[in-house]
Formats: structure tokens, C-alpha cells, sequence
């Protein structure tokens, strides 16, 4: 299943880096937690990073009711939703051809406000999406919580992923110099959970915590 | 020194976590060498991951002259860039009060492009900002290659950070319920460099990449 390719989405620079399978934008869009979010205020545009969870081509947010990222989303303007992955530095022996390995995907679609009744379903899939099972375990909203939670439901409506794998690339003439090249490969580390000062002496460690630390992130 | 402190760029949400001291931003972006680029064409936003360096106020960004980054950027548009570190999951008692602990700037500006004069300074930064050291290692740009990259300087309008940090905090009732809490921190490791495959036999490792592996990004 391919998304539609139009001048929105469209991949300009290397364009061989581009894939518009629904697979490729899924995998980048659920190895990741942090999105960033662009939209437009009268002329001035915003760029927010904020955590979402996927369904299908359905992408939720959510945030303060009163913050401007939902004041402003939930009038249903156009918006751009960015996932990154950077997994590397790429160094040639030039300085024109150093490079980054990198896994993004851009998504572009309007946002909707939930309903009441709708909300706890967006919620869920966030909170799943940046440590799943967390949900299960934690105490759930009350009706104002939900109140004080605005959340966005955004349908995909094009999409793009571009992926760079692999070693630097240089001009033909500048292998026969000396300079190291090659990948410097990065990678998320998840460090000892820190258990909080005032945890209940009956709790024990997460689940949900326990297989982050055992499969990664 | 401050940042002037205007509707645009005013931290809204959780007012407490807003910083305007170019100290603060200064350091977040210094943290960082790949940005989150907001621009407007024609009523749709764009958010396109890109890699960045700072002098001063001034920061820049480059790319492929005929891409729509740059097309678009050079004609002196409003822009927002925006740098984020996640530091930590924070896991609360309750699934309303979980977040996270991060560190991102928000900046405002509007880009212009570079001359073929001063373009080599904005590369030499930009280089400088992903590896240190790194542009003297390399072959520098030819003219051609020059003439191929578009370099835009951004000065810096209005920015702001917004940092979170420690654990979590819960409704005082909650505190009663055994459901383990705390953070899940998160690092970025750098893994062993991996050499080219056709690397030159008189090429050993690179100066730049030792400092990094012995410094941490």
C-alpha cells in the first residue's frame, strides 16, 4: 500500500532516498515518540515537539486545552507532522560530501478535535506508543483530566518517508587521499530506571518498564 | 542576556518551564547539530529535519540549491527551528501526570541566503557544530561544489527554551496507590566508528572522531 504521491510529498533532493510505501513511513513513525509538529499562525509558523501515537493512517496528539498548539490545531488547519531518526554521521573524505544516516517521515493532514467520548481511546494509544502496557498499570483520568486535555485526531492524508543507510559516497579522485572516512553509528541508550522518592512500599517494579529495558526502545 | 519576550515566542504551557536567557537556548542548541526547520508555502507548513551551526545569534543551515528548502528559505520567509533532547521518560502514578524530561529551543527568524563570499563561513559552521575539527580533516568545497550548496543565515528574532527535569508529580491521593513511578532516563551512545571499505592504507583515525568517542556528543 503506497501513499499518494503529489507535490506536497514528493521527495525533491535524492530523490532515490524517497519511499511512499505505507510500511516505511509505519516503521519510523512507530520507532519514535517525539514528533515534530509545524503549523502556521497568521504568517508565523511553529514548530513543536510533542509525544503522539498511531492507528492505522489516524495519528493522535494531545495537549493542554488552553496551550497554542491546540488552541490553534483544533480549527482544523493544515499541519505537518516530522518523526527523525538520526543514526549516524557520515564522513567523507570531503567536506561537500559528509552526510547523515537518518530514517524521517513527514506527514501531512489536518487536525480534529475529539469528542469527550472519543478522547480516552487517543489517549491510550499514545500512552502505548511511548511505553506500552504503561496504561494498564497506571491510575486512570478522571473526567476532568479529560476536560483539561485537549486531543487531536489526524488522518493522514499524504506521507513520505526518506531513509540514507550506509557508507560516505565520494568523488572518484578523492579515494586516493588519506583522510579517514566512514560512519560513526549513534544509538538511543536506556540508562537504570530511577524509582521516585515517594514510591509506595508495595510497588514493586513495572512491567511495562521491565520489557522497555529488556527489548529497548 | 535575554531574549526579548513576545506573543511569539512566550512559553504558554507550564510558564514555569520557560527560559529566555540566551545562556539557556545557547546551550540547548549547542547540544544538538540536527534542527527541526518550520516554513510556509502556499498555506501548508513543512517540517524538514536538517543539520545546523551557531555564531552568536546567528545560525545556519544549508542544502541542495534546487531543493524546496532552500528554494522557498531564500526568499526571506518566517521560520522556526526548533532543537529537542529527550532526556527521560517520566512515569507518574496517574496516566494524566506522565511526561517528559526534555530540553528544546524554540528560535524565530527569517533566513536569507549567502553570498559565494560568505558561504564557507556558514559550511565551516555548520561543520564545526556536527564534528569539531572535522572541516580541517576534509578536502574543502571546490567552487562547483560551492556553487551547488545554498547557505541561509538565520538571525535570531526571538527564542526560548523549555527545559523539564526530575521526577514525577503526582495528585496527593495518589501517592497512596502501589504503582511504581520514576523516570526513565534515555542517552545517546556513540558506537564504535566503522571504517570504509575503500579506505586509503595511509588513512588512520581521524582526530575529530577520537575527541568525539572520548567526549560524548
Amino acid at each position: 500500500m503506497e501513499f499518494e504521491k503529489t507535490e506536497r510529498n514528493k521527495v525533491k533532493r535524492v530523490p532515490s532516498r524517497g519511499h511512499y510505501d505505507k510500511q516505511s513511513v509505519y516503521e519510523i513513525l512507530d520507532a519514535g515518540f517525539v514528533c515534530h509538529l509545524g503549523f502556521e499562525v497568521d504568517g508565523q509558523p511553529y514548530v513543536i515537539p510533542t509525544s503522539y501515537g498511531r492507528d492505522g493512517d489516524i495519528i493522535y496528539v494531545h495537549g493542554a486545552t488552553k496551550s497554542r498548539l491546540m488552541l490553534n490545531m483544533k480549527k482544523g488547519i493544515p499541519v505537518c507532522l516530522t518523526v527523525t531518526h538520526i543514526d549516524g554521521i557520515v564522513l567523507a573524505r570531503s567536506a561537500f560530501h559528509h552526510s547523515m544516516n537518518y530514517r524521517s517521515a513527514i506527514v501531512f493532514g489536518t487536525a480534529r478535535e475529539m469528542s469527550e467520548e472519543e478522547k480516552e481511546h487517543g489517549l491510550f494509544m499514545i500512552s502505548e506508543n511511548i511505553l506500552q502496557d504503561r496504561w494498564e498499570e497506571s491510575r486512570k483520568p478522571t473526567p476532568n483530566e479529560l476536560k483539561a486535555t485537549t486531543v487531536l485526531r489526524l488522518e493522514i492524508e499524504q506521507a513520505s518517508a526518506k531513509i540514507r543507510t550506509g557508507g560516505p559516497v565520494d568523488e572518484p579522485v578523492d579515494y586516493e587521499l588519506p583522510i579517514w572516512a566512514g560512519v560513526v553509528p549513534f544509538e538511543t541508550k536506556i540508562l537504570s530506571p530511577k524509582p521516585d522518592d515517594r514510591l509506595h512500599e508495595q510497588a514493586t517494579m513495572a512491567e511495562s518498564v521491565r520489557k522497555l529495558m529488556s527489548n529497548g526502545v
